[in-house]
């Protein structure tokens, strides 16, 4: 890649992140867009317009996966696809998921601003429920992209207010008929996504751009540890069969040595019930969730056993009885080397201070990568937050970012 | 004290308590009985016309604590005390209270039977929301007695329906037109009170009889916690605020250290919030109670140092705050040896073995021995079980303890 980095204009982009924020507002500042709801349906209204508008072929397949086309030189060579989601947690951010597919779309525009003619065509996507706040599980849409699901299995899905998800992504689809439908899953020459980092380490070491090696990793277990319920006066310690005890013994032990031990590890309990609750009784029953990450899939599956041996160990000192059951297994992905290598190059042309990390939230880009080379592109998020109203990612930030994933999708779309 | 022990008579015994069993009987075997509920005031009757039926004198302070007086020889001497309560928890059981002011009540009974003159009168007291489910705090009918506290403090309090205190008691002593009004506090000889262990202790060891040395101390406080929520993948350990890993470090730590170094401690966690509670979140809070006991006084408050020493050193180290709030602090007491060797020597005549132990729960006898020598014996409960439904104790047992209870109260009586 030769000569000036394609320009980007910044104004366009942050005035489309604040209208885009506006879909689904919520008082403190945030969003509440959660995915197929009419917030959402706007959302997607909104961009195939503005597509529309500029000439871009819209279309989407029968799990609402939105796609905005820029045709390129060689209409039957596989585009390179870019973008994110729409869809929110309910009490969301203006970032998470919209930076990616807004970032996406002003590199289609630059593109087109600058006439420029590439090899590939590019196509925005915008991936329907990655949340999975409405309906389990999250990252639908580029899960049945990737063939890694059957999508009909999720029809019969409620949300809260018992209505399923199978009518509710036929709407969705119905509530866009400029969208042209589309098989789903075609192939694609590569996948990149711009995204929030939501954690902390580019905003503390002062770093704009974060090249994604990979995405941890995922295993949750619910464990259920039941003693017997007695009273805390009378009770003297032989006679005490404590859940709680074991497990703040299990908890604590596991804080101690799984993470210390092992940099790329990450243990986090964040619920805890305790049954029945009284502050003058020995807990019958305590549940609690556990959150593994590792970058290495033979190191998670080591991760779940260790926790599972403290626990087994910690329940037995304790006379007390240990279920655990496994909510959920997602493998972990390593993005290569070649698509590294892309968005390193980019971030240079575009004179971005960039350092590699591992994403410790999953993206669509997880699924997507079964199928075709994949990279991720990561901003600062303040403070680390994110799935809060209050996340913020710095004007300056976001124009980087978006510079990144344009000059790295030129790159992409001239091979 | 010569000659064989006073007969009582075990089926009327038992069938009163099938009969108490009765009122506010709850589908699963067990009681709800709450203090001043209507429950509570037919249970009050239910004793008030036995005791009228007998030619039993009976009266009701302000407090709607219930006496049914057998008159001694001198009506001048302060009489012997003798019951317990009949309110319940909620989902309580049939013994917890009742067994005590029915053991009372056939004490009473036996001695009319036996036509005993005795110097002194003997009454039977049914104190006023022991509980305290309903209305808090627990043991105001003694309280009160004991002059612990101003009872007219209690009159705006609510229960979970908005029903005032106030009202609540006041008709449940115009629901008792039978009994003489009484002012609250007047002298008495001694106080002994019969009740279940609640504790596992008497059944494990078979020893049908507890002889309470005293009642131990109890601190409640509530810790909260505070460190900072945090998305579970994204978050290194360096930059962690964990309030439940320092929950888990305190709790684990104080359960290793305090009651095996010192046999009289009891340390609970019962009660323990995690604020959001999302599986891939840090906590951002976390709340929990510690229930504290001890027999002696300093080494309660030193319990108390212990556990605020812990918590401030698990805190610091996970860059969290904590803020501990006192509860509860009831101090111990000891019951006179002069006591305990009456209700010993009582044992022994009746040719029970028994054994000292200190009660872990606090009862009405903890305030009355504000006022009077006083002095408790326990019973086995089965499996420890209290405030359950479930609750049980044998047959043989509650008769055992009735005789002991009897000839108690005959040898106090006639000093």
């Amino acid at each position: 890649m030769t000569g000036a980095p394609l320009p980007i204009r910044p104004e366009r982009l942050l005035g489309r992140l604040e209208a885009f924020a506006r879909i689904g507002a919520t008082p403190a500042g945030g969003v509440n867009r959660q995915a197929l709801s009419p917030e959402d349906r706007a959302a997607r209204a909104t961009l195939a317009g503005l597509a529309q508008a500029r000439g871009f072929r819209v279309t989407q397949d029968g799990m609402a996966n939105l796609f905005l086309r820029r045709e390129g030189l060689d209409p039957a060579l596989p585009p390179v696809l870019i973008g994110s989601h729409l869809d929110s947690q309910p009490t969301g951010g203006r970032y998470d998921g919209a930076l990616g597919v807004l970032s996406a779309f002003e590199t289609l525009e630059a593109m087109a601003d600058a006439g420029l003619a590439l090899p590939r065509a590019v196509e925005v996507v915008v991936w329907t429920n990655e949340e999975g706040s409405r309906y389990a599980p999250g990252a639908m849409g580029s899960m049945a992209f990737a063939g890694r699901a059957d999508p009909s299995a999720w029809r019969e899905r409620l949300d809260d207010n018992g209505m399923r998800l199978g009518e509710e992504l036929d709407q969705t689809l119905a509530s866009l008929a400029i969208a042209a439908p589309r098989p789903l899953g075609f192939p694609i020459a590569a996948y990149v996504e711009l995204h929030i980092e939501q954690g902390p380490v580019l905003e503390r070491e002062h770093v704009p751009i974060g090249i994604v090696t990979g995405i941890q990793g995922v295993r949750w277990l619910e464990v259920r540890l039941e003693g017997q319920a007695a009273h805390a006066g009378t009770t003297p310690p032989s006679f005490r069969r404590d859940p709680l005890a074991a497990a703040a013994a299990a908890i604590h032990r596991l804080g101690e040595t799984l993470m210390p031990l092992e940099d790329d590890a990450r243990f986090t309990v964040g619920r805890l019930q305790v049954v029945p609750g009284s502050i003058n009784a020995i807990p019958q029953a305590v549940t609690f969730s556990v959150d593994l990450r590792h970058p290495d899939v033979g190191r998670l599956a080591k991760l779940d056993e260790a926790v599972r041996a403290e626990i087994a160990n910690a329940t037995a000192k304790e006379g007390c009885t240990a279920r655990i059951e496994s909510l959920l297994d997602m493998a972990p992905c390593r993005f290569p080397a070649a698509m590294i290598e892309v968005i390193e190059a980019a971030a240079r042309r575009v004179g971005a201070p960039a350092r590699r990390l591992l994403s410790g939230a999953y993206h669509d880009a997880l699924f997507v990568s079964d199928v075709a080379p994949s990279a991720m592109i990561f901003v600062p998020s303040r403070d680390g937050l994110s799935h809060n109203e209050a996340e913020f990612t710095e004007p300056d930030d976001v124009v980087t970012g978006a510079r990144v994933l344009c000059e790295a999708t030129r790159a992409l779309a001239s091979a």
